[in-house]
């Protein structure tokens, strides 16, 4: 079987949601499976010099209107941006590898329930309380999962997945690395579809 | 008739290249003209803290692989990363706009000319002398085209086109605005397309 996809998001980002909506399809279409990497842009960016994307004078404002206009144009209902946003992201990201150590499928399952509760229905999921709730609600143990934002273990585990990230070229969110092709943006889906069709081109 | 596409570029800009090979013949699909507008990202990015792609680590090397790949994908044959790459794209820009002033249809058949010379040709147009010389390959006279990059009314089109296009909330290239709706990027031009065919989304 061809190795997962490793698809790389940060819990803060519109972008990333929008594609954590059509990684998995994507890649099962062509038998792959996926690897989700929870990041932590705010690190990242400090190694780049970049700046999150709504504080940058113009590009913000573009950005506001391209979330929305790009959620409508894939088809991904109910979104909308958050009325505390961007966030930081450790405590979900904690938690879904604190889950993946464990159950990989929980951990992708669980993460999604955290990007919907973030994106659809305005949860604050930077609150360790209401990330613990969100997961929670898809099964986890609550106090095991609350205990683990603050578990120096997976502090440890966000720690290296975002050094991997950096010593891999991820600089945003979604990032796909299929074969070690980098794919930045949403925007690349149609091109990592024809290289998973045709094995590169 | 509707109004036309308002496309903004630089000539330093890959995806500006790439898009310059599209946006035509998107626009006339659908009863669409484009009015081509040359700008300076150096003085935009000045404005918006932003730095050149080529600059930002991580983002750089990146970069360098997908102008090629997107290149390949959007089946826009010949293009390379030039051998002096960024350039300061005031001459060709002041050509252009010289140009426009007198003969749209002429200007835009010149700057795709140029775009060419730069990404496929390897020619330094950031050189007054090759600049107008491309220039002359398409029927202008040489030594007025050499002229104009010196000319202080063209050295003003092109202030108050990059002035015009910061106070529309252009901050990059390709940068395309369709009934005052704004795009960025050659990603966005499957959206772009939805929008002229839809009247929006």
């Amino acid at each position: 079987m061809a190795a997962p996809i490793d698809f790389y998001f940060d819990f803060s980002s519109p972008y990333g949601y929008l594609a954590a909506q059509k990684i998995d399809a994507l890649a099962a279409k062509h038998g792959r499976t996926v690897d989700w990497h929870p990041v932590l842009l705010g690190v990242i960016f400090k190694e780049t010099g970049m700046a999150p994307l709504t504080v940058i004078p113009l590009k913000g404002e573009y950005s506001k209107i391209d979330f929305a206009r790009s959620a409508r144009f894939h088809g991904v209902g109910g979104f909308r941006v958050p009325s505390k946003f961007p966030i930081a992201s450790q405590a979900p990201a904690r938690i879904v590898l604190w889950l993946k150590a464990r159950d990989a499928a929980l951990a992708t399952r669980v993460a999604k329930a955290l990007l919907r509760a973030y994106f659809v229905d305005d949860v604050d999921i930077s609150n360790p309380e209401l990330a613990a709730a969100v997961a929670a609600k898809e099964g986890v143990e609550p106090v095991a999962a609350r205990a683990a934002i603050d578990d120096p273990a997976a502090k440890d585990a966000l720690k290296r997945e975002v050094d991997a990230a950096l010593a891999r070229g991820v600089f945003g969110s979604p990032f796909v690395i299929v074969d070690g092709e980098p794919f930045w943006g949403l925007d690349r889906f149609e091109q990592i579809e024809r290289w998973l069709a045709t094995g590169g081109f």
